[in-house]
């Protein structure tokens, strides 16, 4: 079984895969090209995938048929695995536990071809309510402390597949990113006794230089210390720490938001590959009192991460990021486009 | 002028450039080829590089002329300048500051197609005593509190030049990768009242599974928790927080186990893309008192990763990494070569 170890100096946990790869087996340069030919993520070839975990489809069509516009896999290689114990030990001065949790592959367009942006507003809805299902589904197992959505677009990113993919991963930890994120806007409202997003969202609307697009419900901008040139995070106008208390109207303009910032980017800079993940509260612990102010202190939200840039040995021994473009000159490119 | 601004959310500084660079300047795949032709860090053409700002040359030869083992350069489009005033100050609720600070070349060989560790051991002590040497210098600077020396081999580490180089990049923050470490390292010299570094030490030499390579004031190893695949630390047995308290019977020894360890891994993971970078203690602020007991919660090190795996939206999402080869499988590969 896959491990998860604990790095005792930074308190961030990594997988460690049980069967070692060799030296041998890493490619020359890490960014191949996505696998094409033969796709079993496309309508016809149900049969040849793992039985869908759920789909949103035609009305009349059975499971594992043609006919649907959202799939939800298990993932074919797992890292973290739904059977099993947490395991938690220490082994010498180290901690590690057993790598349980989930890896789903949200198949978002029965066509290879064609992203879900590009297919129009209901498609897009119909993924957001995918991505809400699976994680309110996934958060009742109270082994599970955090579940990530996360898509990959492009080589550079990371795709691995020419399909339009999202990923879901469900750790049994919560990540060290986001436990940055919860612990500083805590130590925030600790402070000011205000969410410290909701002073940002204020910030961003009251200046309007870094401003992407506005719906009703959400605004699209590009942070004031972005950590990629042209990054852009997407959140609700509303107060609400989870993706899950997303409302039926939130979620079609979440839809529309989305699908609108998507074609902008990929319009402005010329079809670049980027991430885009989200972040949400972590699950709740039997405890609930202990976590009972979350709701106060964190606000959900997507960020989106082109990957134009090549990150050096500065990148990673300093966790300082340089941008070439201003967040300020970014958005104004966003904005004028489309 | 550049400006560092302060992520609000994270506490992450970032540097953004002054001249935003156009979103068609962007290369549709960030990791291009390093510049090869017409090489100015070769030996003979001095004269085409700004003026050297300090070099280890043959007796008799002057600055700026052939005859040299290791040559300082300014670097040719710095991020942080030498001249100016911090200026920090509030914009809304967020923070920015003139970024100052200092971006140096080391050019590690007069040879084009020579690394100094294929040059030999005398090549190697000459490079640490540069590392030592420009960090003394510049941590004089009571405006800047933060040295970073490293490193980018291979095109999909970042590497700009093929001549071989090492990066200095001086900040008047402490970036948020150093103060992770520092922070974690304080709280666990209070906890336990002993330096985590040295506990972790005494770890891997008790157990030996991820020990790559020893010398007498030096070992290397595979952390227990690594980021990536292969990932190696060189760290010295003696407790001290400054990479500049090295001596010089220590200076030898860690030219001796760099050297050792770089050609190692070439070896085998067939000349990989890598970063390596040292962590050593901030500087000295001018109220001293308020440091004072960083000498015992803080360790000097080099840590060395492998560029061989591609990262996705998970990695950047969460902050938790995969690790496909285990660290003692690694280190165990590590120590049969050679």
């Amino acid at each position: 079984m896959h491990e998860l170890r604990k790095d005792i100096l930074l308190g961030r946990w990594v997988a460690v895969l049980s069967e070692s790869k060799l030296p041998s087996e890493y490619p020359k340069i890490p960014f191949e090209e996505p696998v094409e030919e033969n796709c079993v993520f496309c309508e016809g070839r149900e049969n040849e995938t793992p039985s869908e975990i759920t789909s949103i489809r035609k009305a009349g069509t059975s499971p594992n048929t043609a006919g649907w516009w959202i799939r939800d896999l298990p993932s074919f290689n797992p890292v973290f695995r739904v059977e099993g114990e947490l395991g938690r030990r220490g082994v010498g001065i180290y901690d590690k536990m057993n790598s349980i949790g989930a890896n789903e592959i949200i198949v978002e367009s029965p066509y290879h071809d064609k992203r879900p942006e590009d297919m129009g507003l209901e498609q897009m809805i119909r993924l957001v309510k995918m991505y809400r299902d699976r994680i309110s589904d996934l958060e009742k197992d109270t082994r599970l402390r955090y579940i990530l959505i996360y898509k990959d677009s492009g080589r550079c990113a990371g795709q691995q597949y020419t399909h339009p993919l999202t990923f879901l991963m469900a750790t049994p930890v919560i990540p060290k990113v986001v436990k940055d994120e919860l612990d500083n806007a805590k130590q925030y409202f600790a402070y000011k006794e205000r969410c410290i997003f909701c002073d940002i969202i204020n910030e961003e609307l009251r200046t309007g230089e870094r401003i992407v697009y506005e719906t009703k419900n959400f605004i699209a901008f590009c942070p004031f210390a972005a950590q990629f040139p042209f990054e852009i995070w997407i959140i609700p106008r509303r107060h609400s720490c989870s993706f899950t208390e997303i409302t039926v109207e939130e979620t079609e303009d979440f839809g529309l938001i989305l699908m609108t910032v998507l074609k902008k980017l990929r319009q402005v800079l010329n079809e670049p590959p980027f991430n885009y993940f989200i972040h949400t509260a972590p699950n709740m612990v039997p405890r609930r009192n202990h976590w009972h102010t979350l709701g106060e202190d964190f606000h959900w939200h997507l960020e989106i991460i082109p990957r134009i840039i090549r990150t050096s040995g500065f990148e990673w021994g300093s966790g300082l990021y340089i941008l070439p473009t201003s967040p300020e000159n970014a958005a104004k490119f966003l904005r004028e486009v489309g």
